[in-house]
């Protein structure tokens, strides 16, 4: 295969595995793509909902007898481990794989090795180390035994959450608002503290433009103690935990591994002070207003060398807004 | 000549015109390409310093003989008026041009009719209506009869340009700032309030990052009625006036067409409230500090739907950074 073929495999196998996202947890989203020796793609597979199966499986059945003596491209190292289902690595010999090239190593203790049984039983696996972006939640999530966090703002350029009124939609635009509905489809749950519950009456729901929910819905989830009154939450169902780090555990053992953290000001500080925020998405308007309600409710440096820095891994315009998203250092 | 080769030649133009920024007030920054039938440029031009020769005429004398018969791209209408020099209409017909492309039509009335003196002498004329980023502070400007003026500030995601104790080198890294300096040796002034003036000791000069100058120096403005101490800029000379609309009044007569004011808060509030801001340049550093010195020191407004709002118009990653450049609606 040439470097140009391949990197449509590995694309199909990155794309299968990303529009899985949300979905598949407490399991990772894998991609899976098969291709035959002229390149050509025969069929991909993503994670099915837990204790479906895997991605390589579900490609393996597209495919059907003409996986005999194709190649797999896998977004993670096949698992080696019978959980719900059997092992991915005895599946693809079984069919008669004969290469494989996988771009994360499996750091789940219990499911890794499934290379090593590949090559032991005559497959030639390739390891093309390569950050793919829809396992970056999971991988995070079993390296510190808890969801992974991802803090999400919207703000104006001079970073108010609201004015001094306390209005605050819109902030940013139409395109930025359908943006986070669909970033909000691709998570495990979204988590506002009571004061923004209270406040706002939020469905945390992930809708398209027109109103309709999308088909992967996240978990709801309130933290603090105040009880709520009726209203879109209490009418919808949602789960409450009167901590951060109550909401982490519950969610983690519930198999919640990528969850958002949506609003205000002092769950936003709550979650920082306990150093667990893996990720941050602001979203930024081209607008002034000079005072408002901030960001966060209070300081966490003061001075510039102690600000809270992040890492930038992606800038994108969505309409007039801007959206900057950055991880952890 | 196929669009491709005529692409070619636009982008001389501009890119000529682009080189020239920051060195020709009052007179517009403009660019011109002479290009032959076969799409090759023969030559280029950019305005140079007042007093000296227009965009064509140094394209012209690049050319010499060759411009016979060749086509002229300028990214402005060819002045027709002689003021201290003369009339280019006249310079590109006598060099035998057979054909004029120009991007924006002249605005300033004594200099127009270009474009149908050309015609009038047999010379084939095509206005390609563009958008010519270099020349829209010279455009805004001959429109409001003041400088164009541009905000520019740094600040953390959560909108502060300084810690709490008054830190603020660096909220942004070094490709930032290199930038912040190259974009100040393309105005004619830098404007800053005397808190700014006196807290910072700012020398607002345009440096490379080895600290040695660039060729093109901004004037440095100050605006308030306090008087400096000693300091970078009693050392260097400075400017001061009593308020922006005096700073703006001054500096149009003075010929600055482009300025760009670097702080502090409460001079941004001034401009703001004057509506003279007609772009904002937003450096945003992917930190949090939860409380500090914010971007304006007053409210401009008191509900979301009264914010003062832009139009993005380039988004950028600088380093770690990102700069968001935007207009007045």
């Amino acid at each position: 295969m040439t470097p140009d073929v391949l990197q449509e495999a590995l694309d199909a196998a990155v794309s299968a595995g990303e529009s899985a996202r949300g979905t598949t947890s407490p399991n990772p989203p894998v991609g899976c793509a098969l291709v035959d020796d002229h390149g050509t793609v025969l069929a991909t597979g993503a994670t099915s909902p837990v204790g479906g199966p895997h991605a390589e499986i579900n490609a393996l059945r597209h495919a059907g007898e003409r996986a005999r003596g194709a190649t797999a491209v896998v977004t993670l190292e096949p698992c080696n481990h019978t959980g719900r289902t059997g092992p991915c690595s005895h599946a693809l010999v079984r069919a008669g794989i004969t290469r494989v090239i996988y771009l994360t190593a499996d750091p789940f203790k219990p499911a890794a090795g499934g290379a090593d049984y590949l090559r032991d039983h005559g497959v030639e696996v390739d390891y093309r180390a390569t950050r793919v972006a829809a396992l970056q939640p999971w991988l995070r999530s079993v390296a510190n035994e808890r969801p992974s966090v991802t803090l999400k703002f919207a703000s104006t350029l001079d970073g108010f959450t609201a004015a001094v009124d306390g209005t605050s939609q819109w902030v940013t635009g139409a395109d930025a608002r359908a943006f986070v509905h669909e970033d909000r489809a691709r998570r495990d749950a979204i988590v506002v503290g009571t004061g923004t519950a209270i406040a706002d009456n939020p469905s945390l729901t992930a809708r398209r433009p027109d109103g309709t929910l999308f088909a992967s819905q996240p978990r709801r989830v309130v933290v603090g103690k105040r009880d709520l009154p009726e209203g879109n939450l209490t009418r919808l169902g949602f789960e409450q935990y009167a901590s951060p780090e109550e909401a982490l555990t519950a969610l983690w053992h519930a198999g919640a591994r990528d969850v958002l953290i949506e609003g205000g000001a002092t769950l936003a500080v709550g979650f920082l002070e306990l150093g667990v925020i893996d990720a941050v998405q602001a979203y930024v308007a081209p607008a002034l207003l000079g005072q408002g309600r901030g960001v966060l409710d209070r300081a966490i440096a003061s001075t510039i060398a102690e600000a809270k820095r992040f890492h930038t891994t992606s800038v994108r315009q969505l309409g007039e807004d801007v959206l900057i998203e950055m991880e952890k250092y």
